[in-house]
C-alpha cells in the first residue's frame, strides 16, 4: 500500500498497517519524524516506487490538491481515496480519465484534531467505511482490495454510491452543522440572560459550532448541493411548523414525528452496530445486488475474498 | 412553607425544607406514602392551615390547574410558584386581581422523568432560580422572601422579568426542542444508509427528540409567542444562509457568527457558575436597579435579607 499525504487519516492508515506488518509506505509534502515508519518527501520517487511494487495508492490528501496527485499517478496503478466528498473526487477522476484504476471511500473518523500529531494507532476501528458502488461490477478485485483495506484496521465496510453518499453525509453531517451555528447564533442574539438560563438541550444543539468556522466551510461548501437540498426539506418542515404554531397554537404533528425519527435512528445506529456483517464474496453471480441489499438494510459487509 | 402539588419540582422541594427542618408542609391531589413527611390530599384543610400559619404558598401543580388553585387562595395570603411559562401564570393571578400578594418564580431543574417518584433530595442544587421583578418595588418582602426559599435549597435566584424570561426561554430551550425535532425528521427521510452513517453532530443535534411528544407541547406551545418570534429570527438566518450557498456556494458568514456564538455561551455559563452572586439587601435604595443590573450582566443574586 501507499499512502499519499500523512494527516489524520492517512497517517493513522499507516501507523495501523504498519503495527499489523502489512507493507505500507507513505509520501508527506512536510518531513515527519516517526522513526521506523517509511516516508518519504519526494512524490517522484514515492509514485516510481508505487508503480515498481504495484501497490494500491491511497488518496489522502484535502480535495484540493487531489486533481495535481491524479495527473501524477502511474498508469495502471490502481487507487482509492478518503476524501469526505465522493461526487467531487469521483468527477476528478473521469476528468483524468482513470475511472477504470479508481474505488473511491471515505472512514468516517474524522475529528476536530488534524495534521499528523493527531495521528494514533486505532483510529478506524469500528468506524463506517463507505465504499463506493459505482461501476463496481467492472472492477470487482479493486473494489474487494479496498474493502480489506477497511477490513485490515477493523473498520465497517459500507457499500453505497457517491451520489447517495454525499446526499447522506449532507442530511446527518452538514446540516447538523448548520443548524448548530444557526442555533447558537440565535440563543447569543439573547444575551447574557438566555445564556445564563441556557442547559442541555441548548448545549448539546449548539455544540458542533464550537469547530473552527474553516472547518465547517471545508466540509459543508464542496458538498453544496446536497446540503441545499436537505437544508430546502428542512425549511419546509419548519415553515410548516411555524404556520401551525401561529395558526392553532399547536406544533402540529412535529413532536410525533420528531420522536419516531430519532426513536428510528437509535434502533438503526444499534443494529448497524450490533448485527453481523453481511458476508460477500465480490465477483460471484449477483454480488454487487447484495451489496446494494446490505446498504439499504443499513448492514456494514465483511468482504471475504474475490472469486 | 406550604406546597401545593408534589411532583417532581414541589416533591423535592418539600424533601429539601424538610430535610433542613424548616417548617413546610404540602398538598398533593393523589395519596403519597412518604413517612416523616407532613403531607395532606385535602386541600381546604391544607389551605385552612396556611392562613393560620400565614405559610408562603409555593404553587406547583401543572399550568392547567393553577387558575382554579388561585380561586381557593386564602386572602391575604402570600405566594409563588415554579410553573415554567411565567407570562401565563402573571396574567391568570392578575386575573384573579392577587397580583400585590404573589412573585414568580422557576426553578430550572427539570427533568425528563416526573412525578413524586422522581423526585430527590438535593434537585436545585446550582440550579438557576428566575424571580420575576415585575412591580417588585411594591412588595420588596415578599421579593426577598422567594428568593430566601430559593437559597435555602442551594439555587440561584436569577432577576428578570416574565416577559424577557418567556422570551429567554424560547430562544434556549423552546427553539433546540424544535430543531432537534426538525432535524431528527429530515435525517431519518434519508433512510437506513443515512442513519448509519451519522455520527455524535447528528446524535447531539437530536437528543431532545427522544422526549415524549407531549412533554415538548406541553412546554413549547404555552410559550407560542415567544419561541414564534424566536423561530422567525432562526428561519431568517437559515434562509440568508440558504441563499448564500445556493448564489455563491459559500455559507457566507454563518460559520463565524455561530463560532463568537457559542464562545460567547461558554464564556457566560462559565461566568454564571464561577463568578460569585451579587450581593443585594432588599428594599434599600436602589435595590431593583440593582437587580436589573446583575440580570443584563448575567450574574446571579444572594439576597442578604430584607430592610
Amino acid at each position: 500500500m501507499c499512502i499519499l499525504g500523512l494527516g489524520l487519516i492517512g497517517g493513522s492508515l499507516l501507523r495501523d498497517l504498519h503495527a499489523i506488518k502489512h507493507p505500507v509506505f507513505g509520501y508527506n509534502r512536510s518531513p515527519i519524524s516517526a522513526p521506523g515508519l517509511d516516508i518519504s518527501t519526494s512524490l517522484p520517487d514515492t509514485l516510481t516506487r508505487a508503480a515498481e511494487n504495484n501497490a494500491l495508492i491511497i488518496l489522502a490528501t484535502p480535495m484540493p490538491v487531489v486533481p495535481q496527485l491524479l495527473a501524477a499517478l502511474p498508469p495502471q496503478c490502481e487507487f482509492t481515496d478518503v476524501v469526505s466528498m465522493k461526487t467531487a473526487v469521483a468527477a476528478a477522476v473521469h476528468a483524468q480519465g482513470l475511472d477504470a484504476q479508481f474505488v473511491g471511500g471515505h472512514p468516517m473518523a474524522g475529528a476536530a484534531e488534524s495534521g499528523w500529531e493527531a495521528t494514533r494507532l486505532g483510529l478506524f476501528q469500528d468506524a463506517a467505511w463507505p465504499i463506493m458502488l459505482d461501476d463496481a461490477a467492472t472492477k470487482p478485485h479493486l473494489w474487494a482490495d479496498v474493502a480489506l483495506l477497511a477490513q485490515l484496521v477493523g473498520a465497517r465496510p459500507i457499500p453505497t454510491t457517491a451520489a447517495r453518499h454525499d446526499a447522506a453525509v449532507a442530511r446527518i453531517s452538514h446540516l447538523p452543522h448548520i443548524l448548530a451555528e444557526a442555533l447558537a447564533t440565535t440563543g447569543a442574539a439573547g444575551g447574557t440572560l438566555a445564556l445564563s438560563l441556557a442547559a442541555g438541550s441548548f448545549r448539546d444543539g449548539t455544540r458542533v459550532a464550537a469547530a473552527r468556522p474553516e472547518l465547517v466551510r471545508a466540509i459543508c461548501e464542496p458538498n453544496a448541493p446536497a446540503v441545499l437540498a436537505a437544508l430546502d426539506e428542512l425549511l419546509e418542515t419548519l415553515t410548516t411548523t411555524r404556520q401551525q404554531l401561529h395558526a392553532t397554537g399547536t406544533l402540529g404533528e412535529l413532536p410525533d414525528n420528531g420522536h419516531a425519527a430519532r426513536k428510528y435512528y437509535e434502533e438503526v445506529s444499534t443494529a448497524a452496530l450490533s448485527l453481523p456483517p453481511v458476508e460477500v464474496c465480490v465477483g460471484a453471480p449477483g454480488w454487487v445486488q447484495e451489496l446494494e441489499a446490505a446498504e439499504t438494510a443499513g448492514r456494514w459487509v465483511r468482504v471475504l475474498g474475490c472469486v
